[in-house]
């Protein structure tokens, strides 16, 4: 999907919701475990409910990976009964040396047909740039993650002496930045607002001025609204751009809103209020 | 598997090789692809070539996840067939928030017989921690890679103000080390080294002695001996410890010796190379 198609959509909906199939089997309703299929069953009555409230969904690769080769069935069947319409995530967090990180494209661009894929940036530019080959495909590269974790090295100082121009002396100036901020800094430069996007954690809505300045045009992956508290005004506030540039994930706070036989349409409700706060929020396309 | 029956292992082969089943199905011999499950064959051919000589495999699970169902399928029955002796690795670089690393460690260690995955640190404590909660089975943190792209960020400096005590008086000092060096001493303190070790590049030949200094007790994986250039002789001087405390892994070298019929044997002749290599290094145990 290319960027101009992915904009599109979100102004027609006026919704710039992502919903997180984190679908775990000791969490759906129980009725549905009476059913030999149930995992996709459930996949399947949530993408029902809510594909004309949001623009993408995002598949988090460990649930289904967690029951082996019926879920990684289950996952290629998911992926596939999503419309052609969204924006489809592979949520993997995968990176590795090159030649292996081209087999994990493959695995997502190619096998499964995913539009997009997240990607872990500690290996560095070689660990990320093939996943960047790939013709209207997206790599969503960790920026500043939504867990208590992300101080740990995401926002580490990192030290570096520069050259400063000062009044037509060099002088040797200290800098520091957050770790993460030099992943942003870096990265866009391994691909481009049209096929490059980072994930930035709404619980880290604070540093969210900061980093719409380090990154005008790109994209957000944004998790941590609903079950982790982070708050949908706030990011919408802050990182909004004129073409909309966030997608906002909710992942448990919408597809477990019930545990009941109605838990689709229960779902559908959640994601209308998401979609109704966004329709506020998001600006008239220039 | 527990440390002590790994480096029982390690002297009784005098061996502290792994071979990399980065099985690609464009690279295995020709005369494979006519059978009907020519990936399963080859590694089973590799296996019981160089089970005697080597103390683990490390698959990568990149290559069978580009080959979907089919491929997890033939990652199963992989593990399956690697003996118990054997310690068994998932090279999958995995790492998200908590409740999702809790699903990739089941993926590995409970649905997958595993007994080690390598992790990304990038998202800190809770994204690594979940894995250490399986008794006896192994966390591998990336620490200093092999890649080219190890300098965008693992080898930047983090900067760090200390008060330290000088001559009775408290001083503000500068502190910087290596990114990679905060991954070691953090990720030390998650787990111990009897259930985490780090992957440790051997492409990095000059930083090992200072690694060493750093992480005393704790196994390295390392990967980049062979196809990638390191040398197995420079990491075993610097590295090795009274109980070896070193997995060198070599994929590429020894999988694809031969394109021929004969490959399995080809690959056990070097794999009996690099096990009578080590064989000169390893020490007596005490």
């Amino acid at each position: 999907m290319t960027r101009k198609q992915l904009v599109e959509e979100i102004f027609a909906k006026r919704s710039y919701l992502c919903v997180g199939l984190d679908t775990d089997v000791d969490k759906i309703p129980k009725h549905l475990l009476e059913t030999p299929d149930p995992v996709f069953q459930f996949n399947k009555a949530i993408i029902d409910a809510t594909k004309d409230l949001c623009v993408a969904y995002k598949i988090n690769t460990a649930f289904y990976e967690a029951r082996g080769l019926k879920g990684w069935d289950e996952m290629e069947r998911t992926v596939n009964y999503i419309p052609s319409s969204h924006f489809k995530i592979a949520d993997a967090k995968r990176g590795d040396i090159g030649n292996t990180s081209t087999q994990y494209a493959k695995a997502f661009f190619e096998t499964l047909n995913f539009d997009a894929i997240t990607v872990a940036p500690y290996m560095g530019h070689d660990s990320v740039l093939p996943f960047l080959e790939f013709k209207d495909k997206w790599t969503i590269v960790l920026g500043l993650t939504s867990n208590p974790g992300a101080s740990d090295f995401e926002l580490q100082q990192l030290f570096k002496k520069a050259e400063v121009l000062q009044e037509g002396v060099h002088i040797s100036k200290t800098q520091t930045g957050y770790l993460y901020e030099a992943v942003l800094s870096k990265a866009s430069g391994w691909g481009s607002p049209e096929n490059l996007m980072f994930v930035i954690g709404a619980t880290q809505g604070s540093e969210f001025a900061n980093i719409r300045k380090l990154t005008p045009h790109h994209f957000y992956l944004v998790p941590g609204v609903g079950f982790q508290g982070g708050s949908l005004k706030e990011i919408s506030e802050h990182a909004l751009t004129a073409d909309c540039g966030l997608l906002v994930n909710v992942s448990r706070a919408i597809i477990y809103a019930s545990k009941k036989e109605n838990f689709a349409e229960e779902a559908g409700i959640l994601a209308k209020q998401y979609q109704l706060e966004m329709n506020n929020y998001i600006s008239t396309p220039k």
